[in-house]
């Protein structure tokens, strides 16, 4: 620490974490897993339920622009939250809301705000019970404080993959990344292109699928809210396994041509960079798999697998060869 | 609305309050109290405790400053929420944190602010189980989410206050804000004026008091937040009652002179709108008083009463008339 301090900028989200993430935990027995995965986990008095939390932070020309309609925002501040219950295959419950906001924004975009969050919450069962409003010195703040509740022999935690499990994920992802493309470069929404603005300003958290999935033996869970990479980076990390996951089979969006001219990069480098596609990454036994897919018509796919050959994730890219993917997804920090 | 639209500085933090607070309940039978109280309150398994929630976000340069230490930014941001569990008469448990912070910030910074965070977290037996850690565009941003249990028979709500209860407060109220002229002036600390600077810095929320006013029949009760007649405020509409105090009886500090010298406004304005003392302003039966009183050596004082003559709060000044006290305390949005 002689001469240069270390900034923010350089160690990033995961080094702040580490920072963070020392000597948290008073009540050993209580507290089931604390910061790490989507959600926290503790006891309730309960001994089949247990309560889950997760927080996250919205903060204006970061996380969202004027470009979006103020209701949505307000609809993705608590998917993002919902996502994160849905990740460990639990009930979303009750929710705090924090608001900063300068004082000289209308009211009338504060009403469309919280119209966005109910509507978010009714569709979800969602109980807004609480929260804060303070004064913010430049654009809005949004931070969701989201309980839930979770049968205690189905949570799912990002570190139980298995070797020879199988790697799956919801949905086709990276369309929310290119949606906000076309926000930023102020496309008119049409019928071809609307799907992609859904994706990024209405998305949808999959607390069903992943309800089924924990009941289905899954054995590790992610939401993909910082791309697919990122995700995959974190299952391997805390399971201390290797994921081998092949490009073709990524699920991806098929792009109209007048939407593949506006953009910089391929449709796999969207899902697997772009997040906030808010599907469910998974890994299970391929027994288990057999039988989910037996029960449901949820649209999944199998991506990859989980291996004892190699520490972290490769994609073995569609000309064959093989790469390590890093888990860079959004750092807000770096840009 | 038409032409001119209202701006969130027109209708304050209690119009925003009210334009969040409709329509947020779905599950009637599992929320016991939702906005408008220090807590939301929530069923549990277990019919003879209740979960309490509070949330409290921080902003740099609205709520703290660089002139005080980061350790004590993280230490107080943590007891504005235990203060909030402590007016319900509840135990703190769990928190999740958020932070936003610029990345050309000191990783050392962030360091001192969780350290402080930590040593409020094992004060007051609270583990910190989660958070999100995201970028900001200008200062740090903290939000605080915390859990907190309380026995379902003791659960002191603010809207609990009766005609001919005793209003009486813990502790001197008026430190905290003083203290903070004594900052922004940047005034050394002295064995003289230490205790404002501690009690700005370093505040304490009356968990242990909270529970035992619970327990003897506090009938209202709020933390002392907004100033002492904000909170009074809320407790006379919430209880649709009025309240009379007296001035003479208000507990403030003595003065050194060195520090009266400085101060613009009296010791009695500072306790009533000064704010961030963390001390217990309580309704209770006089029957109650006297059993607790014998109960405790805890510093409190008798300041009013409850009383059916007029709605709102009135304050008999020192040279005897009567005036009517207005909820002004901190409202960041007007400045």
């Amino acid at each position: 620490m002689n001469g240069k301090q270390q900034l923010v900028s350089e160690v990033g989200e995961f080094g702040l974490i580490d920072i963070i993430n020392t000597d948290t935990i008073i009540d050993k027995m209580h507290v089931l897993k604390g910061i790490g995965d989507d959600c926290a986990v503790v006891r309730t008095a309960d001994p089949n339920s247990y309560q889950l939390f997760t927080t996250d932070m919205l903060v204006e020309s970061i996380h969202f622009s004027k470009l979006m309609q103020d209701e949505d925002v307000g609809y993705k501040a608590i998917i993002c939250s919902v996502s994160d219950i849905a990740a460990m295959g639990g009930m979303p419950r009750d929710c705090l809301i924090s608001l900063g906001t300068p004082g000289n924004i209308e009211v009338a975009r504060i009403e469309r705000l919280y119209a966005g969050m109910r509507q978010a919450c009714k569709a979800y069962n969602v109980n807004i019970i609480g929260g804060d409003t303070v004064c913010s010195p430049q654009g809005i703040i949004i931070n969701v404080a989201l309980t839930g509740t979770i049968d205690s022999r189905y949570v799912v935690y990002r570190s139980g993959a298995s070797i020879g499990d199988l790697v799956v994920v919801s949905g086709k992802l990276g369309l929310s990344a290119i949606g906000l493309v076309l926000l930023q470069q102020q496309i008119a929404q049409t019928a071809e292109n609307q799907h992609f603005f859904e994706k990024h300003c209405r998305p949808t958290a999959r607390v069903e699928l992943g309800q089924l999935l924990a009941k289905h033996g899954a054995t590790a869970m992610n939401d993909i809210s910082d791309g697919l990479a990122s995700e995959l980076n974190e299952i391997a990390n805390s399971s201390a396994v290797g994921i081998l996951i092949d490009e073709r089979l990524i699920p991806v969006a098929r792009l109209p041509l007048a939407i593949e001219a506006l953009l910089e990069k391929s449709s796999t480098h969207y899902a697997l960079y772009g997040g906030e596609d808010y599907e469910l990454v998974f890994t299970i036994a391929p027994s288990s798999y057999a039988r989910f897919s037996a029960a449901t018509k949820a649209a999944v796919a199998v991506i990859g697998q989980v291996t004892a050959e190699f520490s972290g994730v490769q994609l073995r890219t569609i000309d064959g060869s093989l790469i390590t993917l890093e888990s860079r997804g959004y750092n807000h920090f770096s840009n």
